[in-house]
């Protein structure tokens, strides 16, 4: 009876599994065309509507032509000989809502590397998004993001 | 014929792909909690008799008590000022055994970050877990960790 | 009707769940087996024909023996007092292809810790693979790494 009561707990779910794969997937996609300055792909892996609250910025970024001109802004900085940064998430923690959207929380690193010199840990983020699939593909609806150094 | 004398390598197991998954939420989820100091519910992701081995530990800790009030240490010295630590874990081999018991393998990485300061790769280190399934729900039931700076 | 011509973008595909864990897991074992110089098991995760190319090398490595040699070369280095190095890769974006290869594009970190001193980034890569399946097994048939440092 015990195994009733507690149904969701009893078998692993095939779906899950499909799901934790295909959001893997989508961060790593997303964060390689953030890194590439790929303005217009990586806006695209948002809703028109998204809103995206990092403590680097000054306000909130809104909807996918803020979002794309960040992505240049970050360009222009690379070719000014700026470091190459790397945005890389890990310890990924899904939690799928009854309305049929997903909440994450994950860790996020960047490093970042001069030209001819040694790498470091740039920053130690906490990022949790609000995933909504559209026509069968995932995409952020709204992303906060706390960096260590500044909780 | 060769497809029948090696039958387990010949198509993917759906089972892997589940488990692969559930064993990566299942770590998020432990490591998150252990970063967030919420040691009863960090510690009930470990077995009743479950045995912590690491080297920055005089003695190995057992039981979720001393798994408990480990956390409450780390919480009271964050409090004093000590830097935010984050625990990532990457590179994990999962080893199903005949048993049913799982033999995990994977590193991990302990980032730490103080208030307004940079941060750094604090520690290195392999981590090595026997998890076991009760009820739906995996735990670690023995982790040993070992230090790259010790070894 | 929309959902006839997206057929691959309305419902989640099961394959790729099994995939992307088993691509996982094949990293992290092949990575494992790298960093405990395991030279003949780390060259079997290689095809036979395998090309290796890093810019860490004078010229890619071809084959099998070449790749395990170059594993006794980082043994003889750690054993004579170097730093133990740690491969991990991240962000982990996959790509089908049509002959049934896989490409696979990654980030993938070096971290270095010497005995009794503190770890650090050693290297920063991104590491592109194609992936050949055989008798149910994937394996590495071309690598292609670029660092941060030099780009």
């Amino acid at each position: 009876m015990s195994t009733l009561t507690e149904p969701q707990r009893t078998e692993p779910a095939p779906e899950f599994g499909i799901l934790y794969a295909e959001i893997q997937q989508f961060y790593s996609h997303q964060m390689q065309l953030f890194d590439a300055f790929d303005g217009a792909r990586w806006a695209a892996t948002f809703t028109p509507d998204a809103v995206f609250d990092v403590p680097t910025l000054e306000r909130p970024l809104r909807g996918r032509a803020e979002l794309a001109a960040s992505v240049e802004h970050n360009r222009s900085q690379r070719e000014r000989g700026g470091e190459q940064l790397r945005h890389w998430i890990g310890m990924l923690d899904l939690s799928p809502q009854p309305d049929g959207t997903l909440h994450t929380r994950c860790y996020a690193l960047v490093h970042a590397t001069p030209r001819g010199g040694p790498s470091r840990v740039l920053r130690v983020c906490v990022m949790r998004d609000v995933l909504v699939r559209s026509r069968g593909k995932w995409r952020t609806h709204h992303r906060v993001v706390t960096r260590d150094d500044l909780d």
